[in-house]
């Protein structure tokens, strides 16, 4: 592909096999923790506490696996999104190692699929991303899929489409579970619950308890630490004249404040193994209130590994709504209260087993 | 007591003498000390030079003595106050150690006195709690009551009362003052001012000259950095069927911009050495503006050290209301202005005796 | 001069020659980078991105310069601005050594001019102001004017007037280049931007394409971030009877939001050699949108270096503006959409001279 034209890329300027080695790595510090954590909320020892950390066999406290992933995805929109009318969707999308505070993250991108919509105004285009940390070892990889819109009309309606095949889920045994970890030492006194893999039950329903009022400084806070430059997050003058009259607040911050919400209830997930997919089912504005709700899906056992277990949820973020009287939308059906409909796996330890 | 319910304890959970160990360890970091200073303002140099911390003898920065209490704090809530229908009161609040970037703290309590209101709908439950580094010393250690709510009616009326004899006061000679301090160290033109402890007066009144205005974002953001979990200050959808309508500031965040703004004034008080007690006498609300007042009650010799003094204070803080014409409430006493009476122990540092 | 009131200096305090030591030495860390990337949406990889600036021979990641000007102008306002009735201008503001996480800066400034006005009811104080780190080297420095109050009227037009004589320019032979180095290891990938300093054209303008909203709870947070006590960016309440009715965003924040903005365009301008001087033209409110333009006014070479070059610029910063139907304003005239329109000069890396 061209070099990046300052308006950025639009539809007709993307191959399938293109290469992007997006702008700006990102040496992630304690700083960008803290930050993450006083706009979240997020209170998962393994991320905040060293002792904690340790214990699992980390060599430090490790990031917190949505922060690693909006820094990496954020580093994306400016080469992919730019000039997206929508994001369409996102698949396989797996936390294969570990970052620590000091580790510099760089994103890079590769175009697997183009189609072109029958209007010939705009396309989806496909891109598999990954970060890589400054010893080139994938961190953190995800396909996802987006509307851009057609810069000129010449040679529209000329490429064949390419639609990539797309696991519908990550299968367990791609799970990157350190061989180091020693998910057994999570100490049920720090994460504040006692309930392990074994403990969930399929079709089970978690009303997490608190509840989160979003507001425009915070998610431009986060969105910019982040360094993701959707205009739509910060400008309220152009805003004015889109689809919703205002900002809108960034989907990835609705995920982090709805997975900090989901601490109360899943104490002891102590890592994301894979997000299968998701929707933002609706948007999510300045001034809404959020709340969360988890329903299990299945309890997976992770090929080689006994002392750790998947747990695949429905993570549903509600807004302005009491859960008490929410029902739970059908997979893949909407409701307008549901802002997040988001299909992931949580690693959790697992009880060793006695012999009988 | 028993492993904690998802909705939080109730009065009838607590007995006395049980002990909780709270979730949530949490290695506190200079990331955290900078989003503590752009939250609050603080301009403490102990607290953000090195060279000055050095100076006094401390190995590395220590933390603001608020930050830690703020995070040593917010542990307990989810285990005492998450279903406190009102907080009552603080009591024997000290600072025992200096606690450093890379430390870890973890809090604990103990019930040490159970009250149940003639009502039988909820009672009051004391508890000492302290927060202790990752080698087991004491970093900071309070009393605190709060009225809970009962969840049931069964067993209502049974318990015999347990009140606690608490001090009304901290006495100088249970202040903590590390061996290794020199605090004529401390520079005039580091920290803004010449003042030391001898150049105070009993009754002296001195209203600090700056004001902030609160806003949401802000009150929500120290609160989450505290992994304080009490609802009223984040869901404005669950408090506008409140009592106030609106979310609430976290008293925590009120005392530590009154702090902050009472560092003009008293630049040298280097660090707090106790809390003896005070009010929320007002709940704090996005859009107020606070300016502090500090009335000097005692100038109190630390027994052991000849260079170094407590003051004894009041710290008023006012909302929208213009500090010059703010009479003092009498001690115990309140004004619909005054938002925070807080009666605490400053160290400065004392003059060497001249022989005559 | 003598101690510092407690309402802070007035016109008649200051003396020609006077030297003031500002309070608040600062340890920057990670911390502050971090929140000040959450502030500001900075993307210049030399100041998030470890190896980028390893490569460029920096032994750390630097600070953001004007990470580091807020913040050693931050300390300089209660001495010398508290009580100044307009901020005049700046002048020959220049880095001088690159700021580390871990160092401390300390501000110092000298009074340089005095002139009082005809009403006899205040005067413009001249100053010299730097920031020393802990080993004593200068790191910025700056010179600034400020209309500032008379307190009382005895002595009023006895003082005869000292204006100091400023250049208009800082000329490049005062650039402050370090001599480690090697600008042409800036890589492309990681900035995002392939035009090093050879590509720029004078008269060219480049209308950056973000755009950003500013919020209360940002810009006071950034601006306690810097330790900055002006009292006009803080109390909405005395705001609500000055000038605007509302409190006054703190200029160095828009400077920041402008420069950050303006790294789509400048992706190679890898630090800041000088500020000439500059406006803000307009007062910017919470609430008001901004957007960036860079005009080039010449590409000045830096005297001893072939490797890097100045580009000297004229910085706007518009407000609730469309760029595209924005003229620019003749140097020194101003439009009520135009906020800051600054005169500085970047370094860029600059192409190796082939043979012919």
């Amino acid at each position: 592909m061209g070099p990046r034209p300052a308006a950025g890329y639009f539809f007709e300027d993307y191959r399938v096999g293109a290469r992007l080695a997006h702008a700006t790595p990102r040496t992630v510090t304690s700083g960008d923790a803290a930050a993450y954590l006083a706009l979240t909320g997020s209170r998962n020892p393994v991320h905040c506490a060293a002792p904690v950390a340790a214990a699992l066999g980390h060599r430090d406290v490790p990031l917190d696996d949505l922060l690693v992933f909006h820094i990496a995805f954020g580093k994306t929109v400016h080469d992919v999104s730019y000039n997206a009318v929508a994001n369409l969707g996102y698949a396989d999308l797996r936390f294969l190692a570990p970052a620590y505070p000091g580790d510099t993250l760089a994103a890079e991108s590769e175009v697997i699929g183009l189609k072109e919509n029958s209007s010939g105004k705009s396309g989806v285009v496909w891109v598999r991303s990954r970060a890589l940390n400054q010893r080139g070892e994938e961190v953190v990889s995800w396909v996802r899929w987006v509307m851009v819109a057609r810069h000129g009309r010449d040679g529209a309606g000329k490429a064949a489409a390419v639609v990539p095949e797309l696991p519908d889920t990550v299968a367990p045994d791609r799970f990157a579970v350190p061989a180091f970890l020693a998910p057994r030492a999570l100490d049920p006194r720090a994460t504040g619950g006692s309930r392990w893999w074994d403990d969930y039950v399929p079709g089970e329903t978690i009303d997490h308890p608190g509840a989160v009022t979003v507001e425009e400084s915070e998610h431009m806070l986060a969105t910019r630490l982040y360094q993701n430059t959707a205009r739509v997050h910060f400008d309220a003058l152009a805003a004015r004249s889109g689809p919703f009259g205002k900002r809108l607040v960034y989907g990835g911050h609705v995920i982090s404040l709805a997975r900090a919400l989901s601490h109360d209830g899943l104490e002891n997930a102590f890592a994301i193994a894979a997000i299968h997919g998701g929707t933002h089912a609706n948007p999510t504005f300045a001034g809404d209130t959020l709340a969360a709700r988890t329903v299990v899906v299945s309890r997976d056992p992770v090929p080689g590994r006994d002392d750790v277990g998947a747990l695949r949820v429905r993570l549903l973020g509600a807004k302005n709504a009491n859960l008490a009287g929410l029902a739970t939308p059908a997979p893949g059906a909407r409701d307008p209260a549901v802002v997040l409909d988001l299909d992931l796996s949580l690693l959790l330890p697992r009880r060793a087993q006695r012999l009988e």
